[in-house]
């Protein structure tokens, strides 16, 4: 029994398994109340957690993603000027390099051959009417007014007054067609390249098919049904699947998304990992507002600046209604993962023993026959046995408060 | 005792209950200290993860996001050929469209009517002086020279030679104005619309309150205390609450970032879920560095093309400095769900049992009486009788070694 | 024994401290594969979970960024109407303010002095030639052609007949040249400026240098060995490390990923986090498709518009190849967090009495002694006494359907 027995006994020691003790208790309502709960917690881990949240799996949701567009379509327009005049994608696609926003011009006001000088403001811009020079501050701009105020009520037809303005002159008249001058942006086509990648598992994917024949991509044209991995869409089209009328968008302008997803299981082959499109509008399309709310439609100006013979500057100034395709990206990929298995099934074993907290908890305090089973289940570890024997009486009360 | 039997006793004791078998332990200290760690437990389970952390939801941070922005407001400016020009829209948005990101022009150079043709090097080049025509290498560009030497030393001004560049002639004047030709920006005001999605809980909301009364909008103005849900921004307004000033940012030009954060608790009613925006500069201001570095300020160099009656091209350079605004949009939606909830729960009973275990070694080796404790927590399990007695001597060993 | 001395044993009971009973089994087998269980978790928990994957940090993978590029660079081209001419940023950068996406003109098809008229179409747009008038019904486009066709068939060129198209006159010939005009675009350098954000610890970075003098960033260039945190790629150097050949991408076109990655832990100082850039082709290059296929290269067409004396509008149409550049920033940072340490101890805890199900399984069921030990392990808790004897010759059965 020296010191080197004491190691030896240490070291075996170390090796003894130890296991629970048990109490079994023949109480069947209890049992089957916890082969429930088993049930239960083993069903939600297998069914809901693993077959349907894919909790044996880490996501990745930050993906990268990069869209080149590409318009395609000419259609005729009868200029104001008169006479007709055809627009082909350098005129109608802005900004003209394919990114994942681009708008394209369906309506417009054209102020020809603006140039710097002093007009009467527009009589239609909130406080723009005057009757006497004093109403006119100058230098003051009004707020959503074209320029600066020279100090001056000019005539600007018969019978209307409005303040004069140093301005690019003349100022742009404020009514845009009813009848959308491209309505026949309709027929055109985009097609949508995108190339995403996962950055946490370093897998990238196209949504131009792979396996895809040259050929297919000249002919096809996406279809939620017939071809819902062709790139290509028709306008009309991507207008209506987002429950919208063409052409009421196409008169005011609005914000069309093209929503990619990308949901991908990467335990399953790279092949079953398609984008699904759909579409909704994304400006808010108020129709309690009158159509001249700063809050309704899609529009902005530009100018073509021309330099006359004479060295003086002009500028034709264009309002452009139109329609903007945000092509939004998002999905999320999966890859099996030890790190979320363990943790969804550590969590899920945890909570079996929370279901025999609550069944330990029925049996001791609700059957009948729980001071029995109370006594079974918890033993008296006493010092002095007299006084253990003398305590005997509390022990329910004793019971109660150590099962919490 | 046949196997029918048998088979029913198994079925019926599939139905018995088990419990552990408790030993109860007289110690009041640690007891106490078992007490004090379930309720550290659960207080950091409640308070921290449920309470603060909102453990029982799951969270969305990948949202969608579309932004328009639309600029309001006119300036007059000193054109530097004499007169005033009046700014407006067309003329100071870059790129004119509306996204997420814009500049506002506050300040340039102009430099009138260059075209394709040979001129000296602008002397403050590095590189571009010389005294003789050795010192210009014909064909070589100098890395951030205007154009390409054609092997010449020619006057620049009196009493400055500089290398000869085929280039857009006259080159740039380096110099910008100290005084920012568009001071008036500061006025100009910004409505920006957003439209975000959560795709994961398909969650939709828009900065625009959907209640505001159409003259709400055209009213009212960003203030964080004031109107914090205005979607309407002062441009000085923006630039001072990102703690610049107004005046020095529009000489240099710089970029501010306009953060919108979206923090939506969907277990709460959508209109609880307000954006909050916040403000500030996003290039390094870096004042240890002059003000012709590379790194700081922003601004960059673009061209109008003009055709001359001859056919030949003439162009227009602006280099422009000014604001570029970076409208960044971020958030997080959570939504309660059962798989969070239950890995947060299982693994706080998880180490309800870590609690136990250090209690166990308190308990059963620094209490005075843990050699009793540890005889009556271990139950040997010997199936020879006579060799568990000869073991007896060395159960001290044994049970520091079982526990761990 | 009245009621006060019951409320106060229960409040002493609360204080007892209850502890599992154990059954010491002294199998070693068992008791050396209980050990290995324990080691394989903890090996896990401590090895995978908190070193290789750091499971006691919170993640933030939703970063803002910020881009600001900037391009220098000139370069002689051999203009097609004689001469040479220089190109400079504002000529060759689309857009130009300097986003995070940015296009190179590389190659590119000038169609000179375009108007508004009637011409043939180009006879290499698909349906084009014909040989008599009905073979061009009026009014109608061609998908992917120039104009609206006017219903006759007119000659081309001698002996190629195509229909009269409404069109921009004379259309676009269709060859790009084999060599890129602007083949010095390899020379052109980017300087890429990027600010990050990570929401959910409010934490910011640039990828320039916060330490580096003025001068570093005039003088150095991006190597991913030897200068890995300059910011500053000469655009041939970029497109080597993609993989791709400068000459063959700058003919066709293409576009270049250029990933910002930033992988910050945040429990270390901050001038630990730094960005770590790599580069690949986005578009796809498809060798098995022709090089006029809507699928492969980069390209884009817009216009310059020009007015004539006599109020005419003229355009020159370019139809430009060249590289896109993406910057692509993404990352993630980690912070010690309470929560996910928690949920990993938690639940590798209880994966650990897993542990000790399996092995209860291999010494109740497998070992030579199992009946022994059962019975050691359970203990029967019957109220009739006498009952319980009659059922013990059943106990195998029994305990065989409880431990599961």
């Amino acid at each position: 029994m020296g010191e080197s027995l004491d190691v030896k006994g240490l070291c075996l020691a170390f090796f003894d398994y130890k296991t629970e003790k048990f109490v079994i208790a023949r109480n069947k309502k209890v049992g089957v109340l916890y082969r429930l709960l088993q049930l239960g917690v083993i069903g939600y881990l297998l069914g809901w957690v693993f077959v349907v949240k894919r909790g044996y799996q880490e996501w990745d949701s930050a993906l990268e993603s990069s869209v080149i567009t590409k318009l395609k379509g000419v259609t005729l327009v009868n200029a104001s000027e008169g006479g007709t005049r055809v627009w082909d994608v350098a005129d109608y696609v802005i900004p003209p390099q394919g990114e994942n926003v681009f708008f394209v011009v369906t309506n417009l006001i054209v102020t020809p051959l603006q140039r710097q000088s002093k007009c009467p403001e527009h009589p239609k811009i909130p406080g723009a009417q005057c009757t006497e020079d004093k109403e006119c501050p100058a230098g003051e701009p009004l707020s959503t007014g074209n320029g600066i105020r020279t100090g001056r009520c000019v005539p600007y037809s018969p019978g209307i007054r409005t303040c004069e303005i140093s301005a690019w002159c003349p100022v742009e008249n404020a009514t845009a067609p009813r009848r959308p001058v491209l309505a026949g942006a309709e027929n055109f086509t985009v097609f949508i390249k995108n190339t995403i990648r996962f950055p946490k598992f370093d897998f990238s994917k196209r949504n131009v098919l792979e396996r895809a024949e040259a050929d297919y991509l000249k002919r096809c044209r996406y279809s939620a049904t017939a071809a819902p991995y062709c790139p290509i869409f028709r306008l009309g089209q991507l207008v209506r699947a987002a429950g919208e009328d063409f052409h009421s968008l196409a008169v005011e302008g609005g914000v069309i998304g093209v929503q990619i997803e990308w949901s991908c299981n990467l335990d399953r082959p790279a092949s079953e990992c398609h984008p699904v499109y759909s579409f909704n509008r994304l400006d808010a399309a108020r129709p309690h507002l009158n159509a001249s709310s700063s809050s309704s439609g899609y529009n902005f100006r530009f100018a073509k600046y021309y330099r006359q013979a004479d060295g003086g500057e002009q500028r034709k100034l264009f309002k452009v209604y139109g329609i903007r395709f945000d092509v939004l990206v998002f999905g999320k990929a999966g890859r099996f993962s030890i790190v979320p298995t363990a943790v969804n099934v550590g969590s899920g074993l945890a909570l079996l023993g929370a279901g025999a907290f609550f069944c330990d908890l029925v049996l001791l305090y609700l059957s009948k026959r729980s001071p029995f089973y109370r006594e079974k289940k918890y033993e008296e570890a006493r010092f002095q046995r007299g006084e253990s024997v003398q305590m005997g009486m509390k022990r329910d009360s004793v019971t109660i408060a150590t099962i919490i």
